[in-house]
């Protein structure tokens, strides 16, 4: 089908929003302006054979993850999704319309969930890889715009589900921690939150950069998934905790007496809450282990430019 | 460089805004409520080898396009453009952090021109070619977010500029009309609009598809430009003018009155305004040239997915 043929084909399944005054098919979607909570923006760009294997995972699985990250960035931020606008660079190739309909799918699937309007897009066909763009519009929540600064010494750094070994399948399908986000500004004051996309230990310190403090991390908090405890590559467990990527749990900043509470409470069941740290004054990253204190790198995955 | 250093640079890049609460660096971008007008947004995803042949156009002249492009489509809608955010799949090569420099310098030229923040973005560099996707969001003008619905049988269809032969050069270096159609928006109440990216007949058809009626296009007045003159490909200046895409100039839809003081006071100058066509009931597309009238396709560049 031709690119015109897609967007009536997106206009006939695009659901309904109160936010959305005109949906597919203008020069610009139209979006109602109502409300004072800020406007939350992410954008993620997925390409194939460097963030997923098209034959591996297939195409809905590949639409669920392009637009779970960006939903991840708005859990990460305290905030509710709006409205999603997909760019899509298609193979050339016969089952071009096959593969587009399922990534939507894919897409709509998990925007569905979360009351998310796939509002507009940019469909091409072009002789590379399957390219993939969603940016994601949200508001913030209750609590405003949950940034990355606003740790203090002494808060406690918290963590939701387990983590590590997301190659082996989460890295795909996991489900974006809006609604725990949600609910955890109900039980306490969120002073900094991050979504782990790079591994534990290097988004715990982009925590730490922006709130201008440092981090002890506990060995014995760090709630180790059975994907890590299954890896068996040489690396330990902890170490897969520490430093795999694309979680994408939450790792968040709470006063110590908050942290307690919310320890004890557990509020978003089945939905573990863990104490994995202690931030401090010194800018540094540690690790503690066996009651030893050391300073780590923070290692996680760095896209390189080249 | 790194993802890392690039947002860094990006943030040091990165002009103050009064609308961006929050720019690059966190997990969303923040965006201030204020101000009750609609909300605009618009994506495009330019592919090389497709959009733009990188070493015949530069980096600089491509991002300038991958920016323009859409404050076009923001232009077609009567709008105010607010923030842009930008995601790159870079090629692997050594030159890629120039690469991005001079794409981002071509962005913020323009985005700079029109007070449009780039707030936020996703870098990252894989095995193919280069892609670039911009999505921009824009507040509505005066007149509310001018949509392709609205021409009414009678209106006249009025065009910004001259058309054709694009490739020339236009297509990567054209200023978006976003002031023109602000400008209009005091002089007219603008009936329907869009931004001329297929080539005339193919967008004032998407007008009439909208509006649920047709038009008649006048050859004596189309405004065909030196470079359609100069195409010498055995096909006409008219027909270049009629069916050349990425002009990027605007067509538009207004009462006859107000379209005749428009021709006369020419309110943009040095920018034209030209009487292209007048909308008729009977839902086809048809071209009077020397006094005979002619039903046409709307032709015009479609991109196949396939």
């Amino acid at each position: 089908m031709g690119e015109f043929d897609y967007i009536a084909w997106l206009r006939r399944n695009t659901a309904d929003s109160r936010s959305v005054i005109v949906g597919p098919g203008d020069d610009c979607a139209v979006l109602a302006a109502s409300g004072p909570e800020p406007w939350l923006v992410t954008t993620d760009m997925l390409l194939e054979g460097s963030h997923f294997v098209l034959a591996e995972a297939g195409a809905r699985r590949v639409g669920h993850k392009a637009m779970a990250v960006n939903l991840s960035d708005v859990a990460a931020m305290g905030g509710t999704p709006v409205a999603a606008f997909v760019s899509l660079g298609l193979p050339r190739r016969p089952d071009a319309e096959i593969l587009a309909e399922e990534l939507y799918r894919g897409m709509r699937d998990i925007a569905d969930r979360f009351g998310t309007a796939i509002a507009g897009g940019d469909t091409n066909s072009w002789p590379g890889s399957l390219v993939i763009n969603v940016t994601l519009l949200g508001r913030a929540g209750p609590q405003g715009p949950v940034l990355r600064r606003g740790a203090k010494p002494g808060d406690w750094l918290m963590v939701t589900g387990d983590l590590g070994g997301s190659i082996q399948g989460k890295h795909l399908d996991f489900t974006p921690r809006i609604a725990e986000a949600l609910e955890l500004q109900r039980h306490a004051n969120i002073h900094a939150m991050i979504d782990i996309s790079d591994g534990l230990s290097a988004d715990a310190f982009h925590i730490c950069e922006e709130s201008r403090c440092g981090l002890v991390l506990f060995a014995e908090g760090v709630p180790i998934s059975a994907a890590a405890l299954n890896m068996a590559d040489g690396r330990s467990p902890l170490e897969h905790a520490l430093s795999d990527g694309e979680d994408f749990e939450l790792a968040f900043a709470v006063g110590p007496e908050e942290g307690e509470q919310l320890l004890k409470s557990q509020p978003i069941k089945p939905t573990p809450l863990s104490h994995v740290g202690v931030f401090v004054e010194e800018s540094s990253l540690f690790l503690e282990e066996a009651g030893m204190r050391r300073p780590i790198e923070p290692r996680g995955y760095v896209h390189r430019l080249r």
